[in-house]
């Protein structure tokens, strides 16, 4: 048991009323995976999340993974959770069901992700990084691959990880100097070391599966020169059991800021038998081919870490005693204040705003990945291109945002790490960094996704806003359409400049940040606008909670985003000391 | 030695051409201090904070104070950096001559902190303490109490704490109920629990002054029933040597996010031995009247936190070579991609108007308590209490805000504890926090700072920010006029509807957060403007930089701020579920 409260009315909500799940219900691949009883998966998804992974948020914390003889221990109760998860099918549940996957959506996948990832991001990484890895294989791994290791890891007998960054490179891969050297087998003896490495070792299954980006002799520089290998820790014996350690071992342990118990390894490789996925020098396209899945993943870790603090900071406000309000003569609950209010308000908002962002990003994913019609995938293709790193950067930004204010809204207990609120702002730093960190994923933004269909895409995004626009006035909403309106009006206005000065990347790549921090707020306040639109025959509790965060979002957060136009457009010469 | 370099140049500026420091040398207090020779005063204190005090701000993280047979083991270095302190005069500089002071002005006194809370704000905690009781014991002692206990706290032979918050209480000091029981020799017994207690107890000097909150019996309940007391870790001897230890005792330290090395301890006092200060339920007057300097205290270690992040986001991102740039074939330092350039202009402009704004804050309170004239010092007393709650919560939120884009800038070494980018960031959270939270200090702001004179202590600050848009505009720098001119209208408006509202206090408490920071953003935009004007005759290099920083603020950061006034003027009804 814990006191997390997996938040499945919401999240039931936004996939059905603003990302339109029962959509895909349409497309063939998910035409039985069973989505009309999507409320009872998310209820035991949630169930699983707050009884099973919760608990042991604290204890990773607090006792972290640690390496022992060559080999990762990680905290107490971490594998027998990684078991349960596996018998109950969660890891398998959004594969394809060749392999034994459950089928289902990747946004349904992200929805359950939001709600383990809020119980324990340390713990959630490991299936978050093997999923990465089926994606992968699944599209690229030959068919002696797919069939060798897909059916460990898609229910999760066996995990994976990713194996890019190297000391020297950073988010530079390109730079990667790890070597593969071909051998007469057809296999590969893989030499590098790699760091940062998410569940490079542990201890919760029999094998672990590394993929590996590395350079065969004589490859080009630079990204077009990356191959993508697979490096078991144990190689398989004839059986397809694990046989021989595989020479690639972790060999330290970052000492981080927060997310202690998920193991961040120095890994060495050392003519380590590896195996060629697709073709050479393709390894950099593999992996991008994953990336909006992944970057998502991320961002929604951000809205679960966002909701987790939320719900902590809430309790807390409900509970301590502190101070009048409104004359009384006892010291009031902390939420009778109105600055405590708006912090937990602010709170409450921005994870509604950014889960409804990830999981319209998620339903492009799915679409691109599913529609039969080349059009339409392609239309979902560049939708998701758009929304992901908004995806990705704000939520993270947002998750920063709201895990701050629940260590406010502490007072002195917040600092106190006993009382777990710092631990959620711990956690949440690293999410704004990995994966591209936000910075990049601004500058992905502005030069690689605006520019899409010369600008047809951002404007396909931006005229439905505007519809929302209307429809929010036609529906009375008048200080809503206009807040919205106003955002809308500066997203553009900052959208036409960028574009008119492409031809000086520089000035682009100097607002890409506030760019991307007023994308978030616009089509944040789109989709809590469309919330807005979308009550009729919900639960009257639930439409008055999400009346009252999505006006307050709209009306007082969202115009603060408006300022960062001047920030925008003013290129890149007041950045340099003259 | 350390890689810190003290800031001199720009508190040298600051102090010199915004806050007027020079002018205090017409006040008889000041008339002989030499303040002639601030640059070289600051620069010597910027030397002991380098290489005295800045090599123990990680020591200090790792190790921590521990809690060991009863007493408080500070890190390894601490012990001797605060004897060095002591002999070197820096304890006593800002303080009365009468007792071994220097008579300092207390604007001069937080350039010196600033430097040395960015060298390790954890080790800075002590003196500054230290420093808050004096300035009570100077103003509400008795002269038996001044001759005993000052002439070794002034030079720092003996330190301070301030014990206010219990348990039950936190913010709400009102709700104290520590005992304090007369004896028939006219001292009182102490007894009950405080907690958060920085430095209540240490291995650094022999005696620690504790001034501690308790009542009386049959005192009035709330804060009108407050005393205030002397209580000693060690009773003196008829010599006033340290004698029979006093039953004050730390009796466990917190586990903390940050400043591991600041002991935050909770004191027992069982029937401990000690003084009334002044008379009987005064105590919260008395400490009301240290508040402004304490308060400013704290924002400055926000400004120190920030450049201390600064500097090595800086000095990071012109070693680390990443990425192409400019169409260069080779990796370039990361300081050329514009995107790391914002965040490191960011920093660094945020932490100089922070910088500006406590020393304005810091010159109105010199005045005020040195202004022979009384109107003078009223008007000043006036102004100090408008701003400290501006100092203390926008330059603590800042720092924070610079301390995390310091860790942006590192990328995923920024999240590795070893790289320190992270620890300024865990220490900075406190600042927002302690000595009134930082709501707690908007709250401050609009009911009791606004309303002063009707209004017109605001209103005057507000006519001097529109004589610099003037000045501005008249001296060509027309983007800056506007943006400043924008800003003050907002300020303005915000203002206007929170004196209409001042009768429904709930509407105003409401928006007491988004006006501080609107507040922060324009008054340090006014300084930022008057650095603009007042840079004939600086050395060429600075003022160029000066230039930099302050336009940028002036014309990206400030307009931020203007979409706050929908969160200001809604009133506090959007803040309550319906």
């Amino acid at each position: 048991m814990s006191d997390f409260v997996p938040p499945v009315a919401d999240l039931s909500f936004v996939l059905r009323r603003l990302a339109g799940v029962e959509s895909l219900t349409g497309l063939a691949d998910f035409a039985d995976v069973g989505l009309e009883s999507l409320a009872d998966l998310l209820s035991e998804a949630g169930r699983f999340a707050a009884e099973v992974v919760a608990p042991l948020n604290r204890v990773g914390d607090r006792e972290g993974s640690r390496l022992v003889d060559g080999g990762v221990v990680t905290p107490t109760g971490f594998a027998k959770a990684w078991q349960q998860y596996v018998a109950a099918g969660w890891a398998a549940a959004p594969f394809e069901p060749q392999y034994g996957g459950g089928g289902m959506p990747w946004v349904v996948a992200m929805s359950i992700y939001e709600m383990v990832s809020g119980a324990s991001t340390a713990w959630a990484l490991c299936p978050m990084l093997t999923q990465g890895a089926i994606h992968l294989l699944t599209a690229h791994g030959d068919e002696t691959q797919q069939s060798t290791w897909l059916p460990k890891l898609v229910p999760g007998e066996w995990t994976a990880t990713m194996n890019l960054t190297e000391p020297q490179a950073g988010s530079d891969v390109g730079a990667v100097t790890t070597r593969a050297v071909p051998q007469a087998d057809g296999s590969y003896r893989i030499s590098g070391q790699k760091i940062f490495i998410t569940y490079g070792d542990h201890d919760m299954t029999d094998n672990i599966v590394h993929l590996v980006l590395a350079r065969t002799p004589g490859a080009p520089a630079g990204t077009r020169g990356i191959s993508c290998f697979i490096v078991p820790k144990f190689v398989l014996d004839a059986q397809g059991r694990p046989g021989p350690r595989n020479a690639a071992w972790c060999i330290s342990l970052e000492h981080k800021l927060g997310i202690h118990a998920s193991p961040t390894c120095v890994m060495e490789f050392d003519e380590a038998e590896g195996y060629l996925i697709g073709e050479e020098h393709a390894g950099m396209r593999y992996m991008f081919t994953m990336m909006n899945a992944a970057r998502l993943g991320v961002g929604v870790e951000g809205v679960g870490l966002g909701e987790r603090a939320l719900q902590q900071a809430e309790q807390f406000a409900a509970e301590r005693r502190q101070g009048r309000a409104g004359g009384s003569a006892e010291p009031v609950a902390i939420v009778e204040h109105p600055d405590v209010r708006r912090m937990l308000l602010t709170m409450r908002a921005l994870t509604e705003a950014a889960r409804a962002i990830c999981a319209m990003t998620g339903v492009a994913i799915d679409q691109a990945h599913h529609d039969p019609d080349p059009a339409q995938a392609r239309r979902a293709q560049a939708r998701a291109d758009l929304l992901t790193p908004i995806a990705k950067a704000w939520s993270t930004d947002m998750g920063n945002e709201v895990a701050h204010l629940g260590i406010q809204v502490h007072g002195g207990y917040g600092f106190i790490e006993e009382t777990g609120a710092a631990q959620h702002a711990r956690d949440a730093r690293i999410t704004t960094i990995y994966e591209g960190t936000n910075g990049i994923q601004a500058i992905d933004l502005v030069s690689r996704k605006l520019p899409m269909g010369d600008g047809a895409v951002a404007a396909e995004l931006y005229a439905e806003i505007e519809a929302t626009v209307e429809s929010l006035g036609a529906a009375g909403l008048a200080p809503e359409s206009a807040a919205l309106a106003g955002s809308l009006a500066t997203l553009r206005a900052a959208t036409a400049w960028l574009a008119e000065h492409r031809s000086t990347p520089d000035d682009v790549l100097a607002g890409a940040t506030p760019f991307l921090r007023l994308a978030g707020f616009t089509v944040g306040g789109w989709l809590m606008g469309r919330a807005l639109l979308a009550l009729d025959g919900e639960d009257e509790a639930f439409a008055a909670r999400k009346r009252w965060t999505a006006s307050f979002f709209l009306t007082q957060l969202v115009p603060q985003a408006d300022g960062l136009l001047p920030a925008i457009t003013a290129g890149a010469a007041p950045l340099a000391l003259p």
